[in-house]
């Protein structure tokens, strides 16, 4: 039972009584989240950011936490989600482990953790929860939703069940529900946590946690995360030094590969609990928007209300396919939203939107800007917010910003320096036979190369923010 | 250490003192076979059938045992390795638990199974074993060799440390090592086995097999032999229903996939022994076709004698992916040998070979049946050997064969009747919400579309057979 809160969190409890979709309630429940930026006014330019199944409510530095967040690169000032415009509200997931409740939380009830008798969790909940701490702020209506991954799942749930809580929708590898190769991988790595001896039923303790279970789950969630070639680029057939790796406690280990997955999965278990994992993890693989529509899951996408929509996808990702996103974007057009759609070249796979700051930033930068000069125009106008976007496929670019950032989704500015690691083969093979080299891949959020300025980045956009009038989305072909 | 051994299977002593690549030595040991068809009198027409990791040598039906074998589709009667003309012989690897020895044979030296203390497997030490059986069989050279996924590395090997026992090769998904990925896959499915506790370092005996660790290392394998697209064509999102997946333990489970994958992977650990597969999984990653030529790969590749090859892959395989089939085929070609290239489109990925008999027979047939011709005009004229084949890529086709295949490579003619499974979603519905029924993907070996006779299947060969002069390898584009 293990809960780990970033130092700048801040708390918004959930009402007593919050009633969970699969019948469970929750009493004396809270939300995490931290804000950056400045609510204006008019309370207009709120962007609530729903994450992935990992990370913490701790985007991006700021004063009162300057480490870096998990999406550094792309949240802060002078950013693709610039602070210096936007009042950036980050949530922890409801059932998260990071601060809002969960499994790790105390149960008031009984003055022990919940573990596994926490009510069994869904999508639906961690967007009701998120549409709590909103409001909460005194946000009536949020200028963009931003979510990515399992927070794509997230942020449509919200839109379906908070009709008008926002205006705008930036969608980045999600579905509206998972297919089945990704429920096997999930289901797997569940089974890997449940199977370790430590597990003891989701009732273990702080001094015998299922570690091994744990890390081998990440390990597949790590792999599973990138294109094999991106593997191949990284670390081709390079050696672990036999010697080193024993010493450090990893026997039988031959490949730089496996040294890499072992760094990170420790990392990841000391960071994560269990039981949130597990509870997450099966919300993802349940979740079906179709439920909003009496299972039609495209007839619940055309009844979505937003102005305008960016969705993303990547061809290497096969969790979170690019045929679900194409979805995603057709069902929102189809409902009317103005939908740009784009589809990154890039080996970084269900990472990328982490990983590839460069070929996700600037679409981004663009979105924003233009739904920033549609606030404006509103203030004079009265609606021109069916302003849409024609959809694009981006052209695959030699992405420099891949090698320098992390694979993981975990927030963490701690390297991977202590463990032993061989640098990939584009390093040199003196750091990798010689030493306990942290390998340019591991470095920190931190490591993440600069991205472009505003200005520059919105320059790739095709679309005019001032059309009045709703362009066809063109989906790009796979 | 539980033994698996056909009741067909004839068995040949390796030499006393049998030395591995990495040190260690056998006495006492043996391999196990199987032949179908006839040698002629000039014991000319023997094919080779190297396996991947999991199968027997009981390729296909035969009198001595009628059952389907591993690769009936492709093997016997009529079939594309057409059993009337050539003598099939296939070997159980060394190390494995099929009849050949390995960790669960009895170690002479002690009167116990070898267990963990079995001397690290190579697949070089594979190759030597094959060998030995070839000559022991009066065999001089091998008209064919014949090697998929591991048995194409096993091919290759062969090939360069016994010049002259094989004038042609058919290299099905193969490559000359691993890449990262995949690495990283193996280590993680021997680290499910390794950290069941049941496991003891190895020395679990037949009443505490670690099932456990040995089901989820199988359900991330077969998991990977597919593309993420073909589960999803399978299985949608197809429930399991509850209450009768909980009747039949399998509690905790929502989805189709999730209980087809806990079939077969229950029906695989009662057919292989762990410390077997760990060894031989080890032996995969470690091999390096680069090791018999100064680490060097391709210039291995360029020594390797043989008249003509065949080197197939599939687009979706990210086990062995279709650039490493290309590279194969490329330094093939670079030395001189006659090569076909076939690049297959198809969602089976690494498991097309098996599965998807109606891509991968046709260009076996017509390669053989140039292999025949070619058999004959030496007869006649003396060195017609070096006639060349075109590269070609295939073209997708709707694969029909694909849905009544099984997943595994697992030799089994016992489908996964007795266990809770509901049908893919092509399925009519109420099967899958009224029965324990048995899905037609997870029909046996038997439901394996019949192929196309000979004569029909040699049609889409572009070669022609008396073509005096190696033409040129045309390498298809990626």
């Amino acid at each position: 039972m293990m809960e780990f809160i970033p130092p700048a969190t801040r708390f918004v409890a959930l009402p007593d009584g919050f009633k969970l979709k699969r019948g469970g309630t929750l009493s004396g429940a809270r939300m995490a989240y931290e804000t950056v930026g400045r609510l204006n006014a008019a309370r207009s330019n709120a962007v609530l950011i729903l994450t992935g199944l990992s990370p913490d409510a701790h985007v991006c530095a700021h004063e009162q936490h300057p480490a870096p967040g998990w999406w550094e690169g792309m949240v802060g000032h002078g950013k693709p989600v610039d602070t210096d415009r936007w009042f950036v509200v980050c949530v922890n997931s409801l059932g998260s482990c990071k601060g809002s409740t969960g499994p790790a939380s105390v149960d008031p009830a009984t003055g022990r953790c919940y573990g596994p008798d926490f009510p069994a969790l869904s999508i639906e909940d961690l967007a009701d929860a998120a549409a709590h701490v909103v409001r909460a702020l005194g946000i009536e209506q949020l200028a963009v939703v931003v979510g990515a991954s399992m927070g794509g799942m997230t942020a449509l749930s919200l839109v379906a069940r908070h009709p008008g809580l926002a205006r705008h929708m930036i969608n980045l590898s999600g579905a509206v529900h998972a297919q089945p190769f990704a429920i096997a991988l999930r289901a797997l790595q569940r089974e890997m946590i449940q199977s370790d001896p430590q597990w003891q039923e989701g009732r273990y303790d702080a001094a015998s946690v299922p570690i091994s279970g744990m890390v081998a789950a990440r390990k597949l969630g790590l792999l599973s995360y990138r294109a094999p070639d991106d593997w191949s680029r990284r670390f081709g057939r390079e050696r672990l030094d036999a010697a080193l790796a024993s010493a450090a406690g990893m026997p039988a280990m031959d490949f730089a590969v496996e040294g890499y997955l072992a760094c990170h999965a420790q990392r990841f278990v000391r960071a994560f609990d269990p039981n949130a994992y597990l509870a997450l993890s099966r919300a993802i693989d349940r979740f079906d928007l179709g439920d909003e529509a009496a299972g039609d899951a495209d007839a619940a996408l055309r009844r979505l209300q937003l102005d305008r929509a960016l969705v993303m996808g990547v061809d290497s990702d096969f969790l979170f396919p690019l045929s679900q996103q194409r979805q995603v974007a057709q069902g929102l057009q189809e409902g009317g939203v103005g939908v740009t759609y784009r589809a990154v070249s890039s080996l970084a796979g269900h990472d990328a939107f982490l990983a590839d700051v460069a070929q996700f930033g600037p679409p981004i930068a663009a979105f924003l800007s233009d739904v920033a000069s549609g606030a404006r125009s509103a203030e004079a106008a009265s609606d021109v917010g069916q302003a849409s976007l024609t959809a694009s496929s981006s052209v695959s670019s030699p992405s420099a910003s891949l090698a320098a950032s992390t694979a993981s989704s975990v927030a963490s500015s701690t390297a991977c320096s202590t463990a032993i690691a061989t640098a990939p083969s584009t390093a040199s093979s003196t750091a990798s036979s010689t030493a306990i080299a942290t390998a340019p891949s591991m470095a920190s959020s931190t490591a993440i190369a600069p991205v472009p300025s505003m200005a520059a980045s919105t320059a790739p956009s095709t679309a005019s923010s001032t059309a009045p009038s709703m362009a066809a989305i063109t989906v790009t072909p796979l």
